[in-house]
């Protein structure tokens, strides 16, 4: 298996009749999945998306894919394909479309509808192209056909990419319930069909690579629903994801067995519902919804909330109520049901939420205590039998984190696909299709790029880190005014402290002074160098009397 | 049940021949445990643990129990019972023996061998107190009897205190695995014996009160570990606490069999297990511990390291292994095993740790894809055999947060607890037991007490909002000189900033002057007002210009 190599150079030029595969994101990470083709001068995107930030970038509100690599080269783009509606796979076209507005967004009737709505708070008119599974269309040198998969969102599409370097198959994210909801089943024949022509490289989902078997069907999620609504006492309160129609397509129907009225909860909720609806993605049972207002008419046992707010968002209506601090007040025989995954490094906070609701007399129903939820994502067993069906010339695992990319190999090695054919690759890892081989050639800036507040990129790795420290220490600064020619302090030290639990400087005052003065009698009045004495001095009076190392911020003005 | 109400007063005067039982630690949050009894004017604690802090707490190392309630009777504490050596039942001692260094400290030889290794680096001599299983001590007023119970380390201990008020069973944490390693079962024959007499009080291990059914027994991931360290095909690297004798023990059994050497890494490890084979609770093969200096004469498949890390703690061995910053070196063919829990808040951490070793070549086993961890704590089908041996008159389930709580109490009523004889109680909650009835009488202060470098306490909730907001957004502090009589601006404004993410404030310097010149103008040298007026008008330009809000510091220096 080929691996990067952590000290890759810049690639070098495409051969001609080669295809180039630039990953920018979702490899080595689970989001802001974004992957260029470039053959014969053009380029085909595959998705846009952003990345939700860890603990690790205190503050930022999302990450972006770097977009440095095709900066220069953005009227060669031939279009975006999305391979469906979901926020790592979307999420960053609007910041793209800044750059060049009129690039052309092809997908599904859905991604597209529910990317517009986004585009239109963006105040952005796009360029779309509506395609459907079955249908082959070529934007430039890339003739793409577009197969349908199942996954945790409606019309999902995988593509299948022909130019004359071979025939690439770019599954998207998928899965493979046998009885889905809506009867599109992941096109498995025309993966067949594509692997008897000869698939020369295969990109594939490797989300859940690590995890054996294979999917509960979304339908057994209904049976559950339903058993909850109706042996729930009082109000049932859903979460869901937002973009989740199937999942809330159970929950209508789940009520309306039940008898009980729906009321939808949340911007984003009630607008992807709304998109659902009209496109016809969710059948909504005549009379059954409700707004927030009419609630207050019908007893709890008729009521079912849905709403958004399964990670545990701390301003999430959810969240809210479980701190008592919405106007849904959760009262003894409400039950409350997390329909969603628990996306890793959200437990804290899903398990605040947990706690708050139980306190107030609700009865919590997770994934950890029923069926309520099912992964979107293949597992090893299924992805063993898109493996079988494609028999792949190449192989490159996508969509993963490095365990998920490395047992995904591992699979394809078992199906056997020639190791020399496997190629593992990261962010920005330079891989070209030549001659029927798969192999990488170099590597290119793909670092994260962090939207906050109204910027993009403006906020870089050192301000993260002085984040860092602030949030754990804290900060003292202090302030000297000096003679600009003497060198004599006029004015301070002024010491003032935010999250250092420092209450008071006195001791230090003196120390500070003496230091001051030493200097001026020395004649030192370079503000360089007293910024230093004096960063030195009340760094090491903090650390010898508390313990800590709060950031020190000497402040000398001279007038 | 009884709930603590949110607006409870301080408690009444205890009424004569009652039992006062106050919860300072481990209700309602999963650590420091402790608990205060009272009889007769006379005080017995029950563990004495801490709390490791979330990102919620930046920067804290540990948090306390608050001791204000017992601050003024210090000399009415007749001893400390410590039910077994984890950290958070015995981590917070070294700071109770600061205010009163002799107060006696009661446990078995393990739990007091564990705890005074830990008070010698606190240089601290305590008075200790000796017990074992079957035995009964009397503390003043309080009788108590030892029980011999399961958990995660050896040499854990239920304790039967008796007063006049009554019998109450305090579990500790416990399980009831029915194939021990070292045969010591959980005395469920000595709980029905008290049954029998008539338990007026059980309080009992929450933590897996959510959790259906029976726990694994330890003995089975022996047979695990054997398994993969006979496959393993260089060397074998495996992390978990380093209380964990057990587990340790498994490891060694299992390096012996394979023929391979054991070296233990890291100071928490080689302590406790020096203590642990000291005692003998620890069995070493002859000849089978190597130093670290010796593994390079071995090759990897004779070679298995134990060392801790298993949380993804940053400065940890297998963390720094998995950034190849450690001179240990992460090579194709390792194996690393995390045999251990993963305590909630860590996934990120131990993602990133598993993610790196993955990159590295390493095979990472853990108790996601294979038996190598167990529970120490009983989940609820063993919860219901102790209430149904006990039959108590009143239930109080501690040691959890409120979803445990709650879900050990309806454990307790369906077994037959009348719902009036359950306390939920929380943290600082005051519960008296009367009369054979416990009921909850009132609240004391119960607050976290942050432990951050060498201080205690100083830490406030104030510091750490300061921290969250530092951490999130930084911070922009602007120094003006003023003239004290005038107000004429002498200096500045010179502007600092870190974390902002803001390169130049050349365009707020203009606004600032004119605000400066105006309040001259208007005969304004109030310090504080200026400060309000430098602080409106920098964090608007912020705010204006990019949509974030930094923590503005005005600092007006008068000369």
């Amino acid at each position: 298996m080929s691996h990067p190599h952590p000290e890759l150079g810049s690639p070098p030029a495409l051969p001609e009749g080669g295809l180039r595969i630039v990953p920018l994101g979702g490899l080595g990470e689970i989001g802001r999945n974004m992957t260029v083709f470039e053959f014969g001068g053009r380029l085909l995107i595959v998705d846009c998306g952003v990345l939700f930030p860890e603990s690790e970038q205190p503050g930022v509100d999302l990450i972006l894919p770097d977009f440095d690599y095709i900066r220069d080269r953005l009227d060669d783009i031939e279009g975006i394909v999305l391979t469906h509606g979901h926020e790592d796979h979307i999420g960053g076209v609007p910041y793209l479309l800044r750059e060049r507005p009129d690039i052309p967004l092809i997908g599904s009737r859905l991604t597209l509808a529910l990317l517009e709505a986004k585009l239109t708070e963006h105040r952005l008119k796009p360029t779309t192209v509506q395609v459907r599974e079955g249908e082959t269309r070529s934007f430039g040198p890339f003739s793409c056909e577009f197969l349908a998969v199942n996954h945790s969102i409606p019309d999902a599409l995988a593509v299948a990419i022909r130019t004359a370097a071979g025939l690439v198959l770019a599954t998207g994210d998928f899965k493979m319930d046998q009885l889905p909801l809506d009867g599109r089943l992941t096109d498995l024949g025309g993966f067949a069909r594509l692997g008897a022509e000869g698939i020369d490289l295969l990109l594939s989902d490797s989300t859940n690579a690590e995890v054996p078997g294979f999917v509960t069907s979304e339908r057994d999620i209904g049976i559950v629903l339903s058993d909850v609504l109706r042996i729930a006492q009082k109000r049932a309160i859903v979460a869901c994801f937002a973009s989740h129609v199937h999942r809330v397509q159970q929950v209508l129907d789940a009520a309306h067995e039940s008898g009980r009225k729906v009321c939808f909860v949340g911007r984003s909720m009630v607008r992807n519902m709304g998109v659902a609806r009209d496109l016809g993605y969710l059948r909504v049972p005549a009379g059954i919804l409700i707004d927030q207002k009419e609630m207050d008419d019908l007893p709890g046992e008729e009521i079912v909330l849905v709403c958004t707010g399964s990670q545990g968002e701390p301003m999430s209506a959810l969240s809210r109520m479980a701190n008592r601090d919405h106007q849904i007040r959760i009262e003894q025989g409400d039950t409350v049901i997390l329909a969603s995954s628990l996306i890793p490094g959200n437990e804290n906070a899903v398990n605040r939420v947990i706690n708050g609701l139980t306190r107030w007399g609700a009865r919590v129903v997770h994934k950890g205590n029923a069926l309520v939820h099912v992964s979107g994502h293949a597992p090893a067993g299924e992805l063993l039998y898109v493996l079988n069906m494609t028999r792949p010339g190449n192989f490159m695992p996508i969509h993963g984190e490095w365990r998920h990319l490395s047992a995904h190999a591992r699979l394809a090695a078992l199906t056997g696909v020639p190791d020399e054919n496997i190629v593992i690759a990261e962010d920005g890892v330079v891989v070209d299709l030549v001659d029927g081989q798969a192999k990488i050639v170099g590597a290119v800036r793909a670092g994260y790029v962090y939207v906050d507040g109204l910027s993009v990129g403006e906020i870089t790795e050192t301000s993260l880190k002085d984040r860092r420290i602030l949030g754990d220490e804290g900060f003292v600064s202090v302030v000297v005014v000096i003679d600009s020619s003497s060198g004599k302090v006029l004015g301070g030290p002024e010491i003032h402290a935010r999250g250092a639990g420092i209450d008071s400087f006195e001791a230090v005052i003196p120390r500070l002074d003496e230091v001051l003065e030493s200097a001026a009698a020395d004649g030192i009045n370079d503000v360089h160098q007293l910024r230093q004495l004096v960063r030195r001095t009340a760094g090491r009076w903090v650390n010898e009397s508390f313990g800590r190392r709060p950031m020190i911020i000497p402040v000398i003005v001279e007038v």
